[in-house]
C-alpha cells in the first residue's frame, strides 16, 4: 500500500465561467473526493482561464506538485476551447488528426439523424503521443498523455460527461498505474447520531493505515463511512470490503440506512413499495419538505398519496381533526399536537402511515420553555403511535431539513 | 475607467479540507462573481493544502499572475492553520506580536463572558510590515500586504466571516486601489424569459465598455442583471445605478421582480403581508415544494395558512373537492383540474389567493398528448382565476422546482 504516500494529484480546472463566478466548480470538489477516498491525495488545485499559455502554466505546476494531474474543460468545439492546443503544447508536440476518432464522432451524429459540423471535427485532434479516452455521453473524447512517469488527463468540463469518462475510464487506469493494485469503494449512508459517535463506536476501525481503510465524511445529519480497501485483484478487494462492511453494520446497527448514492427518502420509498403500504404527511414548521423529499423520488405515486401543510391552528383543526381544547392546554407545538395530526392525517388519508411534524423553525416563535429547534415528530400506524421530541440546532434551513429528514428516518426504522 | 484592464486579481485558497472534497470551495465562487460584476477579471485560482511551503509557492504564483491577490483559509488558531506562516515567508518577513490586536481579541472574548485560550493567541500575531484587517464575526483578523505594487489580502475560510471582511473591509480598499474610483453594483432579479430574450431586451445597454457596465447570469430561471457604475466619488457612482435601474425597469416591465438578493417568495411575502392578504396551496407534481418555498420565508404565518399535496386522484377529490368526472373527462393533468385545485383550496383553506398546480415531472407518466415537463397552473383570487400552461425542459428536479417558481411568479403579477 505504499503507493498512497507514492502517488499524489493534482486538479487544473479550466474555464472561463469558472473565473467569473458564474460556475461553482463543483468537477474539482468531486475528483477530490473521489480521489480522498481512493487514498491518492490531492496536493494542490488550479484554476484557469480559457488561454493556451495559463493553461500550460498550470499544468507545468500541476506536474511539479504530483504524479497524476487530472484536467477537466475546455475540450469543447468553439474557438475558445483550448486545451488540446494546451496540452500539445505543454508536451511539445504537435496536434494530430485521429481518423479513428473522426470516424467515431461521425457515427456518433449518425446514430442521432445528425449533422456532424465543420467545428467539431478539431475534437477528432489529439497532441501526438497522446491515447483518447473514451466519452460514452458526447463527443469530446478525453486525453491521456504519459511524460516524465507522469499521468495526465483531460477530461471534459460538463460535470455529467465528466463523471462518467472519470469512473470508466480514468479510475480503472489509475488502479493499474498504482502498481497493479485493485481498489474498491463502498459508501454506506448512517443517519440518527454525529459523526464523532460513529467514530467511537467505529474505534480502532478507523485507524490511519488499515486496509481497508475508513473515512468519515458528513453532510446535513447524513454520515458516509467510504470503506475502501486494497488488494492485487478485484475478488480479494471486494471480499475485504464485504467483511468490513459486516463488521460496521454489526456494530452501528440500524443507524446505517443505505448504501452508494442512496438518499433516506429513497430508501423509505422503496421499502413502502416493497411492503405494499401507504404513507400520508401532516406538516406544519416543515411546510412542505416531507412531502417535497419523498415526491423526490420518481414513482413516489405508488405510496404516497398526500400530505398536508397546516401552517395555522386553525388549518390543523378543520383539516386534521386536531382539537382545538388540545391547542389550547398544550399548544400547537407540544407532543399531544404532532399526535393528533398524524392521526388525523392517517384516518382522512386512510394509509398505512402517518407523519405529523410540529415545531419552533424560528428565528422568532420562541417561549421561554419552547426553544426555537424544539421539533415534535410522531409517526403512527396501525398498530402503534410513537412521538418523539428533538431539539435541532443552528438555523431556521437547517432546523427544517434535520426536521424531515428525521422524521423520514423514524419511518424508515417502523418498516 | 482603465483599471479595468489594468487591474486584475488571483485567488488563493488554503485548506486541507478542499482538497480531500469534504468542503467544496464556494469562496473561490463568491469572491470570483464579485470581482466580475465590478469590473476586476479573475485571472487564476489555487487551492493547497494548509502546509507553509505550498502556501508560498501559490502566493508566488498569484502574484506572478494578477496585481491583487486575494486568498482565504488557514487563519484559525489550531496548529495547521498555516496562512499567518505562510504570508511571512513569502513576504521574508517575521511574525509579530500586536498589541492592539491582543487587546481587541481579549475583548471579543470578555463581551461573551469567554475565557480567550491560550491557543487563541497567535491570531494576534501579523508578518510585520502588514496591516490587520478587522473581522466582525470572529477572532481572526484578516492580512493585508502591499509588495511591488500588488496587493494581497488573506481572510478567514468560515464563510460568513468571509464574505463580512470582504464587503466591509476589502471591497473599499480595492476601489482606493483602483485609482480612488468609487464602484457601485445593484443588482436587479427577473424571472419570466430567458437569458437571451432580456440581452435582446436590452440591446446595446449590454455593450462593453459602457458605463454602468451591465452584466447578466442565470440560474434556475432567475435572470441577474447586475448594474456596475464608476465614478470618481460614491454620489456620482449612486446616480448612475439609479438612472440605469430606471431605464432597465422600463424596458423590462413587470420581468424584474426585486433587487439584492431577494427571492420570488420573499417578494410574494412581503406583498401579501402588507396588502394583508393570505395564501394557500394545492400542489400534484410539485409535491410541495411550492409551500416550503413559502414557508422559507420566516415570518410566513402572517399570509400562508395551509396547503395540500394532493398527490393520488383520490386525494384532490375528497381533500379539494374536485369533481370524479372532471378528471375522468380531461385527466388529472389538465387545465380544468389545475383550476378545480385552487377553486377548493380557496375555498376550504377561506384565503384571498389559492393556486393549483398539476403536471408531468417525469421521467415516467408521459402520455402522447402530454409530455414531460408539461404542467397547469392556475391562480385563484376572489375577482378572477389564470389558468396557464407550460412545458418546462431539463429534469423532474428542474421541472418541479421551475414550476414551484412559476407559481410564485404568477401570484406576484396579481399582488
Amino acid at each position: 500500500m505504499n503507493f498512497r504516500t507514492m502517488r499524489r494529484a493534482s486538479i487544473v480546472s479550466i474555464g472561463n465561467e469558472i473565473l467569473t463566478g458564474q460556475t461553482v466548480d463543483t468537477n474539482a470538489a468531486y475528483l477530490c473526493e473521489k480521489l480522498f477516498t481512493i487514498g491518492i491525495p490531492v496536493v494542490s488545485s488550479y484554476t484557469v482561464g480559457d488561454e493556451v499559455e495559463r493553461i500550460v502554466r498550470a499544468l507545468k505546476s500541476a506536474t511539479d506538485d504530483a504524479e497524476i494531474v487530472l484536467a477537466t474543460g475546455g475540450l469543447g468545439p468553439t474557438d475558445d476551447d483550448l486545451t488540446r492546443q494546451g496540452f500539445a503544447r505543454f508536451l511539445g508536440s504537435e496536434l494530430q488528426l485521429q481518423d479513428e476518432l473522426l470516424h467515431k464522432m461521425q457515427s456518433f451524429f449518425g446514430r442521432r439523424n445528425l449533422q456532424m459540423s465543420e467545428k467539431n471535427k478539431v475534437q477528432a485532434y489529439l497532441p501526438a503521443g497522446t491515447e483518447a479516452v473514451v466519452n460514452e455521453l458526447g463527443t469530446a473524447p478525453g486525453i491521456m498523455a504519459e511524460r516524465c512517469d507522469k499521468l495526465i488527463f483531460a477530461m471534459p468540463g460538463v460535470p455529467s460527461e465528466m463523471r462518467k469518462m472519470f469512473e470508466k475510464s480514468v479510475l480503472p487506469k489509475l488502479k493499474y498505474f498504482t502498481a497493479g493494485q485493485f481498489i474498491i469503494v463502498r459508501k454506506l449512508r448512517c443517519f440518527g447520531t454525529g459523526e464523532s459517535n460513529i467514530a467511537e463506536m467505529l474505534g480502532n476501525l478507523m485507524e490511519r493505515g488499515r486496509n481497508p481503510l475508513i473515512n468519515c465524511t458528513a453532510s446535513n445529519g447524513i454520515i458516509t463511512l467510504h470503506i475502501i480497501a486494497t488488494a492485487e485483484n478485484n475478488e480479494k478487494a471486494q471480499k475485504i470490503v464485504e467483511k468490513e462492511e459486516k463488521i460496521l453494520r454489526e456494530r452501528l446497527g440500524d443507524l446505517v440506512y443505505g448504501v452508494g448514492e442512496q438518499t433516506l427518502a429513497e430508501v423509505v420509498g422503496r421499502k413502502l413499495a416493497k411492503e405494499k403500504k401507504t404513507i400520508a404527511t401532516a406538516e406544519s414548521c416543515t411546510g412542505g419538505i416531507l412531502a417535497k423529499l419523498l415526491t423526490d423520488i420518481p414513482g413516489a405515486s405508488e405510496y404516497f398519496t398526500q400530505g398536508w401543510v397546516t401552517y395555522s391552528n386553525s388549518a390543523k383543526i378543520s383539516e386534521l381533526g386536531v382539537q382545538k381544547k388540545l391547542i389550547d392546554k398544550y399548544g400547537s407545538v407540544s407532543e399531544q399536537a404532532a399526535c393528533a395530526m398524524a392521526s388525523g392525517a392517517r384516518k382522512k388519508a386512510g394509509t398505512d402511515f402517518a407523519i405529523g411534524i410540529t415545531g419552533i423553525a424560528g428565528p422568532t416563535g420562541a417561549t421561554e420553555h419552547k426553544p426555537v429547534g424544539l421539533v415534535y415528530i410522531c409517526v403512527e400506524s396501525d398498530s402503534a403511535s410513537e412521538t418523539r421530541r428533538f431539539v435541532f440546532p443552528q438555523d431556521r434551513y437547517s432546523i427544517r431539513l434535520r426536521a424531515a429528514k428525521t422524521a423520514l428516518n423514524m419511518i424508515r426504522l417502523k418498516l
